[in-house]
């Protein structure tokens, strides 16, 4: 099996020659398409498609166009999704609707959507239904959460719906649903038996809840120069994390109170509110409980790794690429 | 073979069980797509897939998925364009992103485009290939329409791009290649042959242009009662339509730069314009033409019909829909 930098080289390779540079007309649809695709990224689901298939097969040419499909699905929704939040920046570069507009954002989006479809259809005969009726399953999957997203930031902490399992089952459709069938698409298409398919789908599902949680963690108390943005933003949005759904299932009334007075407030200096609500996050053991479960999806992914029927260096592989996302924590 | 108001009845009752009364969760995403799905349509798109599939087999139990599918994509990019558009009124509703918003109407529009990829892969699957691929090949057609509508509108006049080809090219993609898609569908799983297959495509395409320029004509010479809005609108909008682009192709310079200045105006009356703008098209030939144009569409869909390998009775009931569709004209 080649090192992930291969698979990566891969699939950008494959996203140049056949989107990239391809100058395909309108222009004025495909320019953002380019401008979004050329700017990198870690390609993670390509990636794990393209290794679970390689898991069960040496000849992975017949996964490359549905790992694209994969890939270029999360970037449609990262475009929508930008516009929805109103985001500027997205991997440091202006987000499309800023560099041009709302409407370029839409159109160009779904045509990326469209063009998802088109690579996933790439996929051999025999396995065609199987993968389609799997990206379609999975895609509807990651509207659910981007509306439960939507949801739940429009509604206040002390709302019911404001909780632990919502977003962890938020969480799971916005982001590991896509991680998960990501693996299964790769691992039908490689010729994986049932049982592996599917434990490789959980362990995809696993590795999703860690990250994002992880990326909630970081986002208060990793460091900057790591993590890549300044650290307390989620904070001084007030989003709801698992930090803050922690935080309100082990907090009592009084320091619940004194956690919605101090994330709502606008007579505290930005750094002292960060400050005081991380500190906050700590003594009610929200922070603690956090690495736990991080710890907890990372050590389950591990364990169903060992359940899968392939050969035990290939398990290895793909053990530190699990481990290598993980590395951001430090 | 059932008559029309048949197959909506068909069309209707599986949108209403599958999605309008089926209360899916979440309820944000999905209230805007009843609230859609509900208005109404004449379903011409859903309905030619089922004709075109039972000119070839009594049993339609087959096609209503995918026809349910097209007709969802042709929602889908209504919700879309509505806001590109700034639409307020659609079908005699408020559109979607003024009812609620444009995240909305974003994230509603995404998920019917997914539900459309769904009801498209319940074709069974002897011919899922075949129908994924024309689907693929048609929805990106219909975006590269929409940003060519987008590039014409935001054009000048007098800009070379603004011509009669590239208006037909507009709509050829942005209205005709759906239901000639749905013709086209509904033939394969009807199992026709290839030959009628494309000649059903090639109808369909015939259709199309046909009707969008008869829209043209009716937008300025039409009458509000059967038209359904107020007479002249492309006119105060200053769109770019089969009348403005013949326009151009007929006039002198004199002419053309008395309608540049007429149509850009605003120190003259609306109804004055409409009336001088409509007595420019007559006079230049514009409006004849027009009329010739849309007649010479219809006429060539019938002849391509008398080629189908189908009974005579059957190509009448089809025959009658194509002018059934034209009766607006009066």
């Amino acid at each position: 099996m080649p090192a992930i930098e291969e698979y990566i080289k891969i699939i950008n390779e494959e996203l140049v020659t056949r989107i990239i540079s391809a100058q395909k007309t309108p222009r004025n649809l495909y320019k953002p398409i380019e401008y979004v695709l050329e700017s990198g990224g870690k390609r993670v689901r390509a990636v794990l498609a393209l290794m679970a298939s390689n898991l069960y097969t040496d000849d992975i040419s017949k996964v490359i166009g549905p790992a694209i499909g994969v890939e270029i699905f999360h970037n449609f929704t990262l475009m929508h999704d930008d516009i929805m939040d109103n985001a500027l920046i997205r991997r440091g570069k202006a987000t499309v609707h800023k560099k041009w507009d709302n409407n370029t954002a839409i159109l160009s989006g779904d045509a990326m959507m469209i063009l998802a479809w088109q690579y996933i259809a790439e996929t051999e005969e025999k396995h065609l239904k199987k993968v389609i009726d799997e990206f379609n399953k999975v895609s509807i999957e990651v509207c659910h959460g981007q509306q439960m997203d939507m949801d739940l930031e429009s509604a206040f902490f002390d709302d019911d719906m404001v909780s632990v399992p919502n977003y962890l089952e938020m969480i799971r459709l916005k982001t590991s649903v896509l991680l998960a069938s990501s693996l299964k698409i790769g691992a039908i298409i490689g010729g994986a038996n049932e049982t592996d398919t599917e434990t490789l789908y959980q362990i995809g599902l696993n590795i999703g809840l860690a990250f994002q949680i992880q990326d909630d963690y970081l986002d208060s108390f990793g460091d900057m120069a790591s993590f890549g943005k300044k650290i307390g933003g989620d904070i001084i949005e007030g989003k709801k994390t698992f930090l803050t759904t922690k935080t309100k299932e082990l907090a009592d009334s009084f320091i619940w109170n004194d956690f919605l007075n101090t994330i709502s407030t606008n007579s505290m200096h930005q750094d002292l509110r960060i400050q005081k609500i991380k500190e906050l996050y700590d003594n009610v053991g929200a922070k603690a409980e956090t690495e736990k479960t991080i710890d907890s999806y990372i050590i389950k992914a591990i364990e169903l790794l060992q359940e899968l029927k392939i050969e035990p260096d290939k398990k290895e592989i793909f053990r530190s690429f699990i481990e290598s996302l993980q590395c951001r924590k430090k």
